[in-house]
């Protein structure tokens, strides 16, 4: 476990519940020192903990922020290349860009646990902060169905919920579901903040609509700018649909339109299907295109599909 | 109460729970019986009603839709126009102008219980609906001590926390928190509905930020639209802030002005004061200016204030 925040501290905690051995790195030795209290086995120096995941062909989870990335892959590059590589950065593009750039891309395939609170670092970390949350596992065009696999099998001892989906279309749904509200978050507390007597008022549709405000800006900042090109996309969706209703607003008195659509769109989500995914063969012919097809449908995997050739 | 929807039922549970006399129409049938069932003192007969407030000199509330609103104010104005007169209608120039026009300023005192839940009608009520939530009792120039006073308890009976407002100011603070997150979250389910694998992967954010989107398309047309001013106002300023954080993302990779802004303006809600308003006696020397300056400032009003040359 490459990274002992909220999320990597998260999947060590649960990883070991699962009864797998973990170890992890973390750069400051603050969250080492509250790892190790806690019971784990963590280190801050980067190359023995990649060495000794060579050693024992560990699965690798990079659980660093984007910034600290180059400098992860070059030294696994040099050290434990031949690992078996995932990630749970939220946006996934950009990752799977810069593991191509260290030549990495054969034993990567890409992941994103869709968990989080407001809070962040080792100490907001638990273990079953995955359960039943969604964990996208990319089926882009070169994963590699034992990679795939083992990445699969982590996710499902986590308790978390598989979305099987390719970078691309992840990183648009991630902007729509994720990276707009928060920024809708953030204009709807600075508007209010503006107003005289709004504070005093706010009540529940304000709380819900500004939660996400809270987020440690760095956070936001880092997930929205690494997601630019598909965020500005949705930011232009969102406007486009904000402006119809502001003119039809004034001109007819109507925010009908807006409303209905909003209305209806929230009940189909309501009742979204989460089919089981039971019958796809991981690495039988066309096993990506089958997933990414069934995970854009809302199918998920809740139980380890199996594995073409595997000696399972 | 006329009116025994979800805020008008609420208050009837409210009001008699405290031990108030506490009696009811409701225009359909089917409330009434559900009323009347549950215990309560309920009629679809709105003169029988007015009748017996107008011999009691009972503070009459309006708790009805707005666009039954002039029906209601004219059956006031002939059977019961010397009666103490309120609102729980969220929106308070619109009301505060169709009272006028009926006559019915002298006895008026708006009123906006902040509490509500995705569900409405009878059933839906409760009568704790109240407990803790903000309770706008307006302060406007006309308004009298006597009744105000009354306002004041009855709300206070339903142990909610007043907050004096003028209704110009409560009616622009509302368009921030209440109806700007509604409309922000239509926009935002309609623009993830639109594409696919959001719904499959949405999460907490996604939630929070369309779950007001659930409310009946009929309410949330009905208060947006009746505040259509305001509501254009605070919609272009959260459209000019998405606008600037959209060129900024495009042209400098980074939304840090809108993050830090609406960051900072969440930060600052939560550790909103809420002092408690002790001293104002309502009624003397310029009392409205200074229960509305203090509401301004975070003031709320948790136990009944004295009132000039009351016997009280």
């Amino acid at each position: 476990m490459l990274g002992l925040g909220l999320i990597g501290g998260s999947l060590m905690r649960a990883g070991q519940a699962a009864g797998r051995e973990v170890f992890g790195y973390n750069r400051s030795i603050d969250a080492v020192k509250s790892a190790t209290a806690d019971g784990f086995d963590a280190t801050e120096d980067l190359t023995a903990a990649l060495k000794r995941a060579a050693l024992s062909e560990a699965l690798i989870v990079l659980a660093v922020p984007v910034p600290a990335l180059p400098i992860m892959l070059e030294h696994i590059r040099d050290t434990a290349a031949d690992c078996p590589l995932t990630d749970v950065v939220s946006v996934k593009g950009n990752v799977l860009q810069q593991v191509q750039e260290y030549g990495l891309l054969d034993k990567f395939v890409g992941g994103h646990p869709m968990a989080g609170t407001a809070h962040s670092g080792w100490t907001a970390g638990a273990a079953d902060l995955f359960a039943g949350a969604p964990w996208v596992v990319s089926v882009d065009d070169h994963v590699d169905p034992d990679v795939w696999a083992q990445v699969m099998h982590l996710a499902l001892d986590c308790r978390a919920v598989i979305v099987p989906a390719r970078s691309d279309e992840h990183d648009a749904a991630a902007a729509a579901i994720s990276h707009l509200p928060h920024l809708l978050a953030e204009a709807l507390a600075t508007t209010a903040g503006e107003v005289p007597l709004a504070f005093a008022l706010a009540a529940g549709s304000f709380r819900d609509g500004t939660r996400v405000a809270a987020t440690a800006p760095d956070l936001v900042r880092a997930m929205c700018e690494a997601n630019a090109a598909e965020l500005t996309v949705m930011l232009d969706r969102a406007m486009e649909l904000l402006s119809q209703a502001r003119s039809s607003l004034v001109e007819a008195q109507s925010v009908a339109e807006l409303v209905d659509g909003g209305h209806a769109a929230r009940v189909r989500y309501d009742n979204f299907p989460r089919p089981q995914i039971m019958t796809t063969t991981i690495g039988a012919d066309g096993w990506r295109e089958e997933l990414a097809a069934q995970g854009r449908a809302g199918g998920v995997i809740r139980s380890a599909l199996p594995v073409r050739g595997s000696r399972g």
